[in-house]
């Protein structure tokens, strides 16, 4: 039986092969995507998320959330993303209807709405959508099967020397979402920065030949020049898939479990997500890191998923 | 034209009072009273809030909010307000019901339905609500009149040195509240130690002879013994009725312009609210302080209050 | 018997005229001057201290100190002192030698030197060297008599809301002078902002018609310019001899017993000195703060020292 | 020609280690040993430095530094070193007498007398002595050759799940040493970790048959157990001399420059050595850590160094 996910992103390039990737999967099924203010504005990533929707024929629902961080001032990645968020490749605009629900309202109804147990979150950007939910509704935390997030680093930081940037941008909505006791799964720099779109990655995808695979091209092509430019990467590392990638398989990495917070006072570490592995994680630890892909299977999800959409959207 | 409030409060005994006051004070139209958890947990000031809807004949929606604060762990004041969170009058279990909606939602649908610049948020507790509702509908930032505020202290604290309770028990929430544009009048502990509920007062509301006067007796009598043992008060602080007295009758106090923020970092000085008396506001400056309070002046409206209400409920 | 102290300075307008409240008073026995950076470079307010020294006839060791804070990177004050660290009085390049030694040695061999009790501290500047002092020779805490030092405040701030200067420059060496268990008081920015240079004060100082009182004159028109352009103040306020006025007599200002300590984390209370005024004091509480001041004693003392001098060197 | 080093340690089992592996090397020229208070109290590891210099036939001076950190309150090590610091061997109170200077004077003392660039400090300990050394005396940041210190991790905490004990004991301190310019090599829990005295290192020391050889192995045998029971290792980890063995010949391990601070804000992580592996490090980098030890020859150099002693001290 699928896994029932609902994504909760910030489109974004990664986050668009993620909602791809989700759509793509036979593993999963997507109940809604939810959007939410970081690698660009609110508008613009809801914008790209409908495009994205529309251009691969996902139907659920897409709700916008929330248009800044919980606490601090909205801080923005153009430097990665390019001005729409979505910088690259060029689609029209989206006809699609928005849901009128505010993300976190979807989110609750959706949570309570089905057997505990059964939905697992995934976000893939900021956590103040999350963090709101859980915060009005606080009955999600036990209803939630587990969330699976792209975010954080527990060696590696990209915003700072020790944070990654999803984690920094709301870092007080990190810490209520890493304090929270349902089954956490980081999957933060440390792993997706192990999952690099290499030349040969880029040239399987453009020989599937589909409209769906020329965007994900196009998407890899303006990513890797920032990532280059910006972080001195050779290829671009494609966070967000990483984690819709562990919903559908979690042989496609390996996982330590390990308590883990979010630093919310330092100077020079404000939003590092704090991993302690001095001693055997206790038998209560809800919280996980992503440690190891297995590159080749986890390209292999991306080009099957970008496949079976070619085969409906060619 | 009377003026449009929401109180949202945690009681709470001087909460009790404020809504008394909202309640029984023709200069004010109260539309909804919301609860969040602060004096004690959200189940025990909701059902307090009930329970005093139900002596004074309290019609509007009562809704319930958030059961602990943001980010920080929940802490209640039970030195205080006693194990029930309003200790001391013995009052029937209430049989109105709960509004089924969230109290942010509640607050959110009033100030989006009324015309802007009519309604007036009165927050007496703990600000997680009006912080949650502000980030999910950041619209009704301009669209509420005011915020009139019980908490803080720009030179007095209760809970730490320099910290007030409301504010301290989540100073996340009270940054959101007091760094979003509307205009915010903060009536600190450097205004509500001035409102003594001295002998002479409460020989006064005793006079009354109604069950509602009864009812504050027996409210102050406690108050006043808690506040005696643990603060050290001759005569107990009533905090939360001068937010809605400043409503009534900006006049019953001196206010003073001056930017305000709240202290998330410090390791003496967390939720403290910071005031910049150093020099003139700026003329955009949206942030008031009370300085002085008309004793009598707001003692008369309490009294009339109570004798309004013991008119209806003798 | 006059009292014998150490002033530690940074001249410095408030701290030439504390020189020579401190050189001309019978009451004080002036050990030493030690210099420490602060409202200039060390450089700077060394070269000052010596030509005061010249100007009134000052014979004690002078000794250099630390050229910056402990941990945060020097600030200096131009705006309120000028280029020079006392822009206005122009006065001779100094003959005197400065003693070889270092300030936080020097103190440390004078307070050692002499029985325990007899040396009373009296830093008007950062206190980096006596944090330096008592750090590197931990019994002169039990040796000093007490500290009387000119900085912080506990209701009021200059360099920031909520801090004063002195110590926000060096907020962990106040930390550390601040938690030593010597007695401390603090005449901080609530007493000295009661000192001012009234034109009343200013006419009685020009009446004196010596070279100390036309040096001083000079001081304060300096001084006097910037508060008013820099701070709103019509007469300019004369902090650090306020301190040395305690030392005189204590009966110039009245004072309360209260727990302080110095805020190290704060965003918006860096540097705060956080009076805990919610209870009594413990019997063991060792710091006081400075509450009023007797304006026309004060002057007093000013104008006596001056007359003082000016037999000496008129 | 040898190098000259001041050693600065609290010994402490690997302190006492490191102080062998100094004074028997051919390779240094051991100027002092200075102590401050850290594993134990000050009294208690300067008598064990004078224990183990009487034990190895050191005869450079010895002098004692700070009791404690610089703005923190004390904190020692019982659990790792036992109640006299360096529980397991029974050492005779030692005759040798402390050089009566304090250690920060020492230290200042030797390096600006000897030429710029000869001397290399050794701390193994908290870096209050030396943090203390260069704001009282700031000419010694140019003229010291190089600072190489054990303590901190960029990826290893034992203290906290992110900071060393040395560092986090005195987070003020190492934030001034590693932000003053001189040159800086972190030999931090990464490498030290490495440097474990497993079983045939420990039969291998024991072979050798001399007193001091004795004495180490009556170390590694109380070392040995409590960082089994305290922290799950199988063999004890010898941190200090790792420090020493890279002045010896810094191709015992692989460093590597990258910009490091230390963190005095966080609620997680307080004490942390930030490293910033972000970008290639900028040319004006001053700083290095340690990161792969060649195991066989830093015991081949602890070997060699008892050996020698051993001929000296039968």
């Amino acid at each position: 039986m699928p896994r029932k996910i609902i994504l909760d992103c910030d489109p974004g390039h990664d986050d668009a092969i993620a909602m791809l990737l989700a759509h793509g999967s036979p593993a999963i099924e997507l109940l809604a995507v939810t959007t939410v203010a970081g690698n660009q504005t609110l508008e613009k990533v809801t914008r790209n998320a409908l495009a994205v929707a529309e251009l691969a024929g996902i139907q659920v629902p897409i709700a916008a959330g929330c248009p800044r961080p919980l606490v601090r001032e909205i801080e923005v990645a153009p430097s990665i993303h390019g001005d729409s968020g979505m910088d690259g490749p060029s689609l029209p605009p989206p006809q699609r209807q928005l849901d009128p629900r505010h993300a976190v309202d979807l989110i609750i109804e959706l949570v309570m709405r089905h057997p505990p147990g059964e939905i697992t979150l995934v976000p893939t950007g900021a956590l103040t959508n999350i963090a709101l939910a859980v915060r009005k509704e606080p009955r999600i935390a036990s209803r939630v099967r587990e969330v699976v997030l792209m975010g954080g680093g527990y060696h590696t930081g990209n915003w700072s020397a020790v944070a990654e940037f999803n984690i920094k941008i709301d870092p007080e909505a990190a810490h209520i979402v890493f304090n929270t006791s349902w089954p956490l799964t980081m999957v933060g720099l440390d792993l997706t920065h192990q999952a690099l779109a290499t030349p040969d990655v880029q040239a399987r995808i453009a020989a599937l030949g589909t409209a769906p695979a020329r965007f994900v091209q196009e998407l890899l092509a303006f990513f890797g020049e920032t990532y280059r430019r910006e972080q001195g990467f050779a290829s671009p590392p494609v966070h967000d898939p990483c984690a819709v990638a562990y919903v559908i398989d979690p042989q496609v990495m390996t996982v330590r479990k390990v308590p883990l917070d979010v630093e919310l006072q330092g100077a020079l570490t404000l939003g590092m997500t704090v991993a302690d592995f001095r001693a055997p994680p206790p038998s209560a630890c809800h919280t996980q890191v992503a440690v190891r892909l297995d590159h080749d299977y986890f390209w292999q999800m991306i080009i099957d998923a970008l496949q079976q959409i070619g085969r409906e959207q060619p």
